[in-house]
């Protein structure tokens, strides 16, 4: 099965695929492969909902009854204020809860940094016909650890690697692992965390740590492209969506879940048991 | 704050709230409290999802910031197909996936079943700010426990008190509990089990033991009613929900979780910052 994927002119799988050139290729202003204007994205973010729900049922179906192993992983990373939130109120908040697995990875605790950086990561992988979304993760570890250099060089080194081997099992397992970078650019990100000052309930949602990343917007962007380079496999492939527009955003990274659902394509399980038999029992009863 | 009851005649917290009188004075066909028809309780529905959501992210915000421990706790118990599932979907699932914790117990396991009963359930106890959702509970242990003779009756009499301890724990550290049971008739689920052997989409959702289950409702329905006397208390008052009409379940489901949450009363959190200086910082980032 299929959704309408009205609006896009290519596959956003294709088109949000990251290149050699980095970020440096992708505007975060534009809506690559999207012909729609804002109101024609807004309907089919609602009409993907649907088709987003339907699969959904399909995977997890499939699985409580122990007949697939499959399931959709959907990692986000992003500058802060970049609208990971967004994506999870407005893209994954429409499925079923009971069908999703939502990690937030904060700074490490204690106990989680004497172990390696993918032992608090393991323990959240979603489960066979869960999609499961994290909310940052095992890539902060190449991310604000190099900038930060809360580790030597040549442990970052060490990471890469281990990323694509543990993505690669993963991949080998079952899930579809759908890697999305939310690009904004600077001037939003100011435009953003502006808003966060100025408006007294939002106030909670701004730390002043914010700006001290801010200042090293030049090295984050350095860090996401080596990360780029060293882990975007054809196993589990980087997409930058820019995100400069939200409505754009939250549409392309539904378009990239719809895609990977529609990959799996998963089916309604067959009864293991005679459904006839079974009436007459209930009727009786 | 509060929000708009329009419809109910008196707070559903109070007329739902389980009697001496148990299940027996609960008729699973009425709509207790709300005067609007199921067209009324649609947009009762919708309109109070707006406001729902808007004291979870304040319960949130508080917690976020480490101003308060408040959570709400919402324990769903039920027989097979009275509709937790769709509690979970429409009323839980209109709330910020960032805010919800969800957990749904099937059998325990051979670890589990080494452990207290309660070993599991502790560690699936909702974090300060979160809404947590219980599909089924620790109550599985003294409704399929005590029907079935899973464990000896010192030890099914042994638990009634360790949950009212464990419940009011939860409480005095800042949680409400509000513990629903969704109520409908013998009839009504002999309805809903053929629709699921009727339609092969949702052939997956049945299963044998069902009618199992099925066969022993008076035991069940005993077994609820010993329970509610047993650990309906004030601190965490059971609410018996009619259920064969799914709109007005939903509803009043939605209705004592607002409830909750206009007790808490969550107020946005004071910025711990100096606002206009990070302004100036910003300014200048």
């Amino acid at each position: 099965m299929t959704h309408d994927s009205a609006g896009w002119r290519s596959p956003a799988a294709e088109i949000l695929r990251v290149t050699a050139e980095g970020l440096g290729a992708v505007e975060p202003d534009s809506t690559p492969g999207y012909d729609g204007s804002k109101k024609d994205g807004a309907s089919s973010l609602a009409s993907g909902l649907t088709a987003l729900g339907d699969l959904q049922e399909r995977l997890y179906a499939r699985s409580a009854v122990g007949e697939a192993r499959a399931s959709v992983l959907l990692v986000l990373q992003a500058m802060d204020s970049a609208g990971k939130g967004g994506i999870v109120r407005h893209v994954v908040g429409g499925v079923d809860p009971q069908g999703v697995e939502l990690a937030a990875f904060k700074a490490p605790t204690a106990e989680e940094l004497r172990h390696d950086f993918l032992w608090r990561i393991e323990k959240r992988v979603p489960a066979p016909g869960r999609i499961g979304v994290f909310d940052r993760s095992h890539y902060e570890d190449v991310l604000i650890g190099r900038v930060r250099e809360l580790a030597p060089p040549a442990e970052i080194e060490r990471r890469y690697g281990a990323i694509v081997d543990f993505e690669r099992r993963l991949v080998d397992a079952g899930t579809r692992v759908v890697k999305v970078m939310l690009h904004i650019s600077r001037d939003e990100q100011k435009k953003r965390l502006m808003e966060r000052l100025d408006r007294p309930e939002k106030n909670w949602k701004f730390n002043p740590g914010d700006v001290d990343e801010r200042l090293r917007w030049d090295a984050y962007m350095a860090a996401y492209d080596t990360m780029f380079a060293r882990t975007s496999t054809d196993d589990a492939p980087w997409y930058v969506v820019p995100a400069n527009h939200k409505w754009y955003a939250r549409l392309a990274v539904q378009e990239l879940l719809l895609a990977a659902l529609e990959d799996i394509d998963p089916q309604w399980p067959v009864a293991d048991y005679h459904v006839a038999a079974q009436r007459r029992r209930l009727e009786a009863s």
